[in-house]
């Protein structure tokens, strides 16, 4: 066992704070990872204060980690020691259901084992990549292309591949328009990433105040949702609509925007049901649909398409102590676009 | 001008009564049909008592229209005098928005023009085919093969198309679960195409009372969907999921049938919004989507596909003197599967 410094929330109310964890002990085909670089995702905050469910405390958060190989297992073929690579939303499955087996984990039917607060193969509450190290099965491991800086590698792990599985499923490219719903973590990596495509990219903020980043990022139209004629102007217009927000929009005005065979993708995560019309579906025979991160292929498919496209995220680096600050500027949408802890502050 | 039998509701709340209305003069590029059969869709009943919006009246309905050419206009190419043709649900479009270039004219941007209710090029309100005689432009007749007995072919022409253009874009075929949701007149008639297909179908209803009719249609499976047991056993087991119910069901227990890249596709028509939760869409990437009717092209497609496979659907012969009565038998589910108004009695 390894004991290690973390970030940890020690309840759903309170702040996070320093803590030490243990890792298991490296096996035959794990990989344990000094951690250089952590991103914090907005899910970690509705993880931490119980919005998505109650989890167990001391609860260490973060699943967009890079960092280097420090040891690997005797029966370790993918990886080497000193090799910079990442760790995502999840670090196992069951490898047995048919998704597994067609390559699709992300999409377990018995639930892909998560970065943090799921059970490991040991029993373990898994514990997230606010920490100096972790311990993961090579096959959950992926490469991180030298010519991404390092910490802005980490967010891709989950903004990066989170939008890049839809995109590169419903055919992002040439000839396409493609929206994208919130200008946030998960936003600017869709803009970036469909743009790099081919797309024809429109960002759908709330207001104006992030146009200048949304254009300079790829994006050839951006229109406030706050103003009505945006609705009307865009109407029949997309063949697809990446919804990144995840509190409840109205979701029958958005699929108006489709065109025919459009599909609206949420990987943003309301947790209430929304209302939708059957008859705003059956205009132009659209689709309402989700998509939740992307495979260990696709992930490694998304690192390699950034490296040679020179896409990164737009990052904010931050020391440990600033984490709980990060996470209410989150809250405010006061972030361009990513927190990235360094952890060598932990 | 041509006046014409018909049975017209004269209001929301009154049955339908016997009526004369006018036809237009056949036009260079019109047909005039001597209507045989027309079947009666529960579409005909929502329209006629305004539970779908507002309407003018007296109105005819009907929109499963089959008959002879009785006169062809000079311009006409498509139809010669005593062929066998039928009439669905629309009877024009714009024919310049993108979707009608396309060749889906369903889906016309500017809406089509429906064979009832809707305004008709000379600013006439469309009367539908409870009715001896009707004019249609030559682009909207369907040929309807030789081989389709008569007044069965009628329902094909909104109940076939309906359930065939979905399925046919969903790839049900060998190899994919295609579940049938409903087995009333688009019920039936998704069975027996799904199954033409090459799909495993399986018809899930509320009770198994019509599962013998079910299994001699072509489904291999018949559950009820009163049963909770069903929505844990088939739990991520469909491709596609063809909805025909119009009433509210709970979307999310029905999704989560699905399997990884599922469809559930509504062609049923409930008015109210529908609760659906994102979490329920990422699991398995499932999509919900409607479709509507089918293009003219499809609608042959179709016809063809049914003379090619015998397919037919089931019907009940009926005078105009007793469509009242049909409507209320409709409405109680109690009809195997689909009225068909012999025109002879009007």
């Amino acid at each position: 066992m390894l004991t290690v410094n973390a970030y940890a929330a020690p309840s759903a109310t309170e702040p996070l704070v320093p803590i030490t964890i243990e890792r298991r002990d490296v096996g035959a085909k794990d990989v344990l990872i000094a951690i250089r670089y952590a991103g914090i995702c907005h899910s970690d905050i509705h993880t931490v204060r119980g919005e998505w469910g109650e989890i167990a405390y001391p609860q260490v958060v973060g699943h967009e980690i890079v960092g280097e190989v420090t040891e690997v297992g005797s029966e370790v073929t993918k990886f080497a020691v000193g090799q910079r690579v990442g760790v995502g939303c999840m670090v196992n499955s069951c490898r047995e259901c048919e998704n597994c087996l067609a390559g699709m984990e992300n999409y377990c039917l018995k639930g892909n084992t998560g970065t943090y607060t799921a059970v490991d193969r040991d029993g373990t509450i898994t514990q997230g990549g606010y920490s100096t190290h972790i311990v993961v099965d090579e096959d959950f491991v992926l490469r991180v292309p030298e010519s991404i800086p390092y910490a802005d590698a980490a967010p891709l792990l989950c903004a990066g591949v989170t939008t890049y599985s839809p995109l590169a499923h419903w055919n992002a490219g040439p000839g396409r328009r493609v929206a994208v719903v919130g200008m946030g973590g998960l936003g600017h990596m869709a803009v970036k990433i469909a743009a790099a495509m081919g797309a024809e990219v429109t960002v759908l903020s709330q207001t104006l105040s992030k146009q200048e980043d949304g254009l300079a990022f790829g994006a050839e139209h951006y229109f406030a949702t706050s103003d009505p004629a945006t609705f009307s102007e865009l109407r029949n217009h997309f063949d697809l609509i990446i919804n990144t927000v995840s509190a409840p929009l109205d979701i029958d005005a958005y699929l108006r925007l489709l065109r025919l065979d459009g599909a609206m993708v949420n990987v943003g995560a309301p947790p209430q049901a929304l209302p939708v019309h059957v008859f705003t579906l059956f205009g132009n025979r659209r689709t309402f649909a989700g998509s939740s991160i992307g495979s260990i292929a696709e992930t490694q498919e998304m690192l390699d398409f950034c490296a040679e496209h020179g896409i990164a995220p737009e990052t904010e680096l931050i020391s440990a102590d600033q984490i709980n600050d990060a996470y209410e500027r989150v809250l405010s949408s006061d972030v361009r676009y990513r927190f990235v802890i360094d952890t060598a502050t932990l």
